[in-house]
């Protein structure tokens, strides 16, 4: 039976058929790897997160982590699918041979990963989260905190958080009010309180390595005085093993809607409960210098909204793939014409409604991970690139569409998974199905590490304009290039090109209409209209390349494909041109809605 | 505090300032009637929501019915409700004086309901069942079987169902199989297995009145041949109390995503477990006359919709009060100009992005809100409109406008749960706040009394086609009456009247062009996209009749409603551009894909 968690037919499509993932292997990096060391982990991944994360993903979620007031309990079955990932050496799937890892690069990295994310997306946002923390420490950490922290996390043995939010001070960072007191043994001692800390308790590793934002007083007000901190649960000893208990302890757990394997905590730092070294407060280690903290964790930040964003696709293609079974296999009805009672009913699948909601979650959630993957590759493209020029060009693209690599997927495969509920039917809205936790799943990923809202102000307040918007210059000229090819080729995909050169030349023309009124509040009113229109611009670039890579290809993989980019074309596209229309209008109907008037 | 459940200031202007319900009192059938006695049974009504509702809304959800194979065990606080409920005369609200009823109107009955749906909808579902079960019988039943079922439902001693779906048969009725054998004495036996039965199964009541569509062997194939039958629970003895164990048993209870405080049950009939008069099968009684059973069951069916849509509607309206309620008090981040890292936060209704957020919602909501009483209203003229071409007026109106009344409210009251998540951040995503709770009973909505693709198929396969397209005539000749009356105001009133009339012109050329093709199946491919298009216009109207009976009032009520209007006009009409382009195109996208292509 084919997987229900992935398509490994699409994922090898785009990695290799588009995105020439095996052209990587002639940058010294990737020298030793092959298309065969690359089919070789991801066969190794579907394989671990078909045995060993599915099957409890569901128990995941029905007999969430439980606190005690002193421990987090887990079910057992994380901590077991858990040593089976570490031991097969994927944490450290994309880090250097040097500290452990496998140095593959990134976008297959990420491809695995998302096998973990399709089959158990509680389960695997602790190696998400660890391998986050683990890159942002080999970024800006000391060589002594690479070799302390950073390793034992490759091997598996200690995970990591990110301790960002705290009650007052969630999207507004600028609030935080944690304290690092500067200690004369260099250390500093941390008090504060850090809300919303995804795996911030539990018994699954030998210890828990927390970064946290804090301020060290004097320091100047705002995101310019705050500072990264590593806050160990455990203060490591001389040999690398876990040692005295430091003073962050869970003060409870929030109990979610959704991605309810993982846990997430309400953490105090400092309250008093241990004393490490007999005085008080959490001992943090400073990472980099003083006050650059905000700037280190967006550099991890940014990373983490592309790995959210496919977190995010796999749970809408799971999903996909789940309603596709389901259609294919479940009688009801007879078609429209020629009804009769007395003939057997045919599968739902037959029915246009039904195929619509298919192919609308087929575009959404091809679409999706094309962009994840094409992301991903630019991460590597800005490691390797042979020139200074393709690497600052490809951190460029990164800078512009990483707000809607996260919010894009997170939006429409949260769509696919309504649309998957609604072909279940009524049987999609039980528990003895799969498809609603998936949509609860995957309801988080709006909200968490920047909202919807804040990924909207990220685009169109900052990366479409900084450097005289370079960013969007550079983003428009790569659609272009795409259209040009396309229009060359002739054909179908000709027609498709003009339809997206009009809608790239409209998104340029309604950004600059944006900002020609030197009225920034006007300019934002609608960011996120702007995020969901340019968005939807972007997907549309993503499916025409994917229409080129089918080359003449005619099996039904390659007609499905082109199926769902004409649905995108025909259907998803043109939405953007009222998105468009109000942007241009400058329209300011919600602005100036008094508060009063609610 | 003003009531988070909903506004009772807009259901006063709906019920009053709109839709003139005191002139119903006109009417012999209301004379007793009057706005104070209105007034009395909404403050009613509230107060109990507030009181015995409310309370346990949250424990429903956490602690679901649970069946021990043998019982069926509901948290006692349901119970305790619904008997203040029943004791309050609100079963019977709308029914004859003759069964116990208040003859109240039906749109004051609806909006008194609404407030239960608001405050706990897992509850209110006992309530509205039963009713739409009396309702039915009080239509179809004979007079003994009115006397001998409804009368004790509206003492609330008795409570309902209603036995459609079938595992093998849910939106296919044509398939189902459950047997209705003729006995000597009159009544059937009945053997089958139904399936999504809610309030299927409980201890709540004294008794549960099935309502169980079954076949009488020999008669037709396919719905010509469904029979309606009452199936109580206990056979009713002479003296009306439950006396005999009628054999109808639970199997199981489905668990759902949310909704979980409504019993949702797969019944057995006949199986054996009990055999009443010392025979095998359920004693069934037959309502009405054999092979008319669907017909009866859409009668009551066609109230049941605008009640689902009414229930989605206060699932939205509560939602979007938390949401405000939150807004106004959650200090988060600075105005985008001037920010100062000094200054104080400021409440996050103050950023524009959740003032578009609650502005959507509220032009959900009350939209919603209007609509759903604005087809109750319709149901009181069918029944008390002076001239016979009143009441084939408004039963033809209500004919097209119920699978708007049922999916639009399903679809975006949804949406409207979904944007008061997001304005609560991560807090909307943990189960320690209401609004996550809102957004998974809201949706059920869209799947139960026939899905949001039935309701497409049964607007533009039937309802806009029938009687040479009588209906839509109707409805487009209503909206046009409005679109004079607003443009005779002048002013913003016709400006809106004038999107309104070209978008109202473009679904009668889109509704004639779908069917010139000849091809149901080519006009039928894209229904559910007809079904929102025309679902926005039909909004759109409602607002600009809300606009318009807001005369010149200015207070902050008046100017938030006039906003609302204004935001539906510019964001929401407008994405019906490209829906009518698409159905203009014939497009046949999802139609013409191959199931393998998938």
């Amino acid at each position: 039976m084919d997987s229900l968690l992935l398509s490994r037919r699409d994922l090898d499509f785009l990695l290799h058929d588009w995105l020439d993932v095996t052209a990587l292997t002639r940058h010294p990096r990737y020298a030793d790897h092959d298309r065969d060391t690359f089919d070789a982990v991801m066969d190794l991944s579907e394989a671990i997160a078909t045995r060993h994360f599915a099957p409890h993903n569901k128990k995941n979620d029905a007999e969430e982590p439980r606190f005690d007031g002193e421990r987090v309990h887990v079910i057992p079955e994380v901590g077991q699918a858990l040593r089976v990932f570490a031991e097969a050496g994927l944490t450290g799937a994309a880090m250097d041979y040097e500290v452990g890892g496998q140095q593959l690069p990134t976008v297959v990295a990420n491809a695995c990963m998302s096998w973990f994310q399709a089959a158990n997306v509680g389960t695997a946002a602790y190696p998400f989260l660890t391998i986050g923390n683990a890159d942002l420490l080999l970024a800006h950490g000391s060589k002594e905190q690479v070799d302390t922290y950073v390793r034992p996390m490759v091997e598996g043995r200690f995970f990591g958080t990110m301790c960002l939010s705290e009650p007052q001070a969630g999207s507004s960072l600028a609030d935080i009010t944690t304290r690092a007191v500067p200690q004369d043994d260099g250390t500093y001692r941390i008090t504060g309180t850090k809300m919303w800390i995804s795996g911030g308790d539990h018994e699954l590793s030998e210890n828990i390595v927390h970064l946290v934002l804090a301020r060290i007083p004097g320091g100047p007000a705002g995101v310019k005085g705050i500072s990264l901190f590593i806050v160990p649960k455990f203060l490591v000893a001389p040999d690398g093993s876990p040692g005295e208990r430091n003073d962050v302890v869970p003060a409870g757990l929030n109990h979610k809607m959704g991605y309810r394997g993982t846990t997430n905590a309400l953490l105090n730092f400092g309250e008093g409960r241990h004393t490490p070294g007999g005085a008080p407060g959490a001992v943090g280690f400073l990472v980099g210098e003083a006050h650059h903290g905000l700037a280190y964790m967006f550099h991890m930040m940014n990373e983490a909204r592309i790995g959210v964003g496919l977190g995010a696709t796999a749970l809408g293609y799971t999903g996909y793939l789940h309603a596709l079974d389901y259609a294919r296999t479940r009688p009801q009805g007879r078609p429209l014409t020629g009804r009769d009672a007395n003939a057997p009913q045919v599968p739902i699948i037959e029915h246009a409604d039904v195929r619509r909601m298919l192919l609308a979650q087929k575009s959404y959630v091809e679409g999706a991970l094309a962009l994840s993957l094409y992301c991903s590759r630019l991460l590597d493209e800005e490691r390797t690139a042979e020139q200074e020029s393709g690497r600052a060009r490809a951190r460029l693209l990164l800078d512009v569409l990483t707000p809607i690599a996260k919010s894009w997927p997170s939006q429409w495969c949260l769509a696919a998974n309504d649309l998957a509920i609604q072909v279940h039917g009524g049987y999609g809205y039980t528990r003895e199905y799969n498809v609603e936790q998936f949509y609860r799943d995957n309801r988080l990923n709006a909200i968490h590490e920047g909202t919807h809202g804040i990924q909207g102000l990220d685009l169109l307040g900052r990366k479409v304009v900084t450097n005289g918007g370079a960013g969007l210059s550079l983003l428009l000229e790569t659609i272009s290039a795409t259209v040009a090819r396309a229009t060359a080729s002739g054909g179908e995909a000709a027609e498709l090109a003009g339809s997206l050169e009009r809608a790239t030349a409209r998104a340029g023309r309604t950004t600059a209409g944006l900002w020609s009124t030197g009225d920034p509040a006007t300019a934002l009113a609608n960011a996120s209209v702007y995020l969901e229109a340019v968005g939807h611009v972007v997907l549309a670039w993503i499916w025409l390349e994917q229409f080129l890579a089918l080359k003449d290809g005619t099996d039904d993989f390659h007609e499905g494909k082109r199926q769902a980019a004409r649905y995108f074309f025909r259907v998803e596209l043109p939405r953007t041109g009222p998105q468009f229309d109000l942007l241009d209008s400058l329209d300011r109907t919600a602005a100036d809605s008094r508060p009063e008037w609610f």
